[in-house]
């Protein structure tokens, strides 16, 4: 089996796992479970709870505790692309070719679907202190919400926001900070909590962290290099969409030389890492440099 | 001291609390922290804390556990207050005096720090977890994002807004559901969240239940009781506005002198419980009594 047979095996196994958290469509209330359930099923890499469920069998985990995270880390993510499209944000009306949440619910539904979801992200978190330690199921979570929130992805998202509202361009300080908690928060959390889960030690979690920083960060200088390099067709979007704007990214203020050594440096980094951690890491790498090293 | 006196001690004791809770106004994505504390510090009865806070000291709880979940309480309150005056739901300007809070930071702003206090608020509590039993944590924990999620308070919003929003008529089934979830639920979580902290039994979790259900039914029909006996000056809002907007409440469905004695009967089986429990309840008994009979 290649790479993207088994990428795809594992993905089809991780959204079975997602899927069997997400609530029933039923009682007086159901119109929020559809919109949520829709948000959740509109497609998407599934990349989080794979990472978390990999990260959990590298460091050889059992039993199922680290499956409620998985369903909580992609419930997370999908509140915030919901929150994200809304007309007094981004405005979008589609998303991976299908209407976003507003446009097909209306835009009161999708932020309470928002809502919904993040807190039935810790409901469904919550489930898992039944099946396991609860000081590592409780260290879990305060990871989970530590990244997801105001010093991670919601921090990450006010910076972005504002930036963009008041047409402000960032300093390479605050696109780093950008870059660190709207993307790379949300791939830390599942690398760390599935080393927690499984009982990994500090200095062990500490590592992922440091993994899924520079995997977020890397992959978004990636974007960046991209956005300058491809040709329309390669990318699906206007190129240089960016520096048309007068938007200042990564590459336009240290180079695409500079941009392309720091992203095969943050690379090696990670992968390095990996390579130090005695369970099997094969498919991690492997997604890993898939991910940064994309063309599109 | 009369209870006015002892409820506004007792008040600015929660808001020290709470206050000692909310995050810093700093780092670059401090204008999130600014619009969470802007929201939090607006003012309001400080209710949901107040309640845990008495209902652990009932049950003889000792120790700051209860703490975290205070603030925690009011935190979900409050986002669910900045995400209902959102221009899409009921697009208000002014709550309690002040600006809202998008009216203060404009849309986005408002949206993500409604995000900010939901993920905060779990985040909050989780500092919890090295205070006391792990278990009698995890148990508040699930109360928590149970009452407050779709099953919950989430829930109760939902079918309010689509009737809001297409203009539909709730059934006394209906208007019951969103007064038990929208209103009731997070008065529930208070009391029993208090009484697990404090080490109490299931079934004393579920009389504690029972008087939060209690309360905030009651509470809400005295609401609609008030919208059409009251005077204007007595209300401070146009009286009979909802039979005006030809809205069905418990009061038009059920009758006046129905609506009341269920109010009167709804109290009664709350103090009636209240008075079971060994701890010391005067203050709740007054607090609960001085809620359902307020006269505007």
């Amino acid at each position: 089996m290649n790479f993207q047979e088994l990428l795809n095996n594992k993905v089809e196994t991780v959204e079975k796992i997602v899927m069997s958290y997400l609530p029933k469509e039923e009682g007086m209330q159901s119109r929020i479970m559809e919109a949520m359930n829709y948000s959740v099923l509109a497609g998407g890499k599934r990349l989080r709870p794979l990472l978390l469920s990999e990260s959990f069998q590298m460091y050889g985990g059992t039993g199922e505790v680290y499956k409620p995270f998985m369903a909580a880390l992609e419930m997370i993510h999908t509140y915030s692309l919901v929150h994200d499209d809304l007309p007094a944000m981004d405005n979008d009306l589609y998303r991976r070719g299908k209407k976003t949440t507003h446009a097909q619910f209306g835009e009161a539904i999708a932020i309470l679907a928002g809502d919904g979801l993040l807190n039935y992200a810790y409901e469904t978190a919550a489930k898992a202190f039944s099946m396991a330690n609860t000081q590592d199921v409780a260290k879990a979570f305060a990871v989970l919400a530590s990244k997801a929130g105001i010093y991670g992805m919601v921090g990450g998202q006010t910076v972005d926001v504002i930036a963009e509202k008041e047409h402000k361009s960032l300093s390479l300080d605050e696109i780093m900070y950008v870059h660190a908690n709207k993307t790379a928060a949300l791939l830390q959390a599942p690398l760390m909590i599935g080393a927690i889960l499984a009982g990994a030690d500090d200095a062990q979690v500490s590592l992922m962290e440091k993994v899924g920083y520079n995997v977020g960060i890397a992959f978004q200088i990636q974007d960046d290099i991209l956005d300058v390099t491809s040709t329309f067709d390669e990318l699906g979007k206007p190129i240089g969409s960016d520096a048309e704007q007068g938007k200042e990214t990564y590459v336009t203020l240290k180079g695409l030389d500079e941009a392309a050594k720091d992203v095969e440096r943050l690379s090696k980094e990670a992968m390095d890492i990996l390579l130090g951690v005695p369970g099997d890491h094969a498919f991690l790498e492997a997604l890993i440099s898939h991910l940064i090293t994309r063309r599109k």
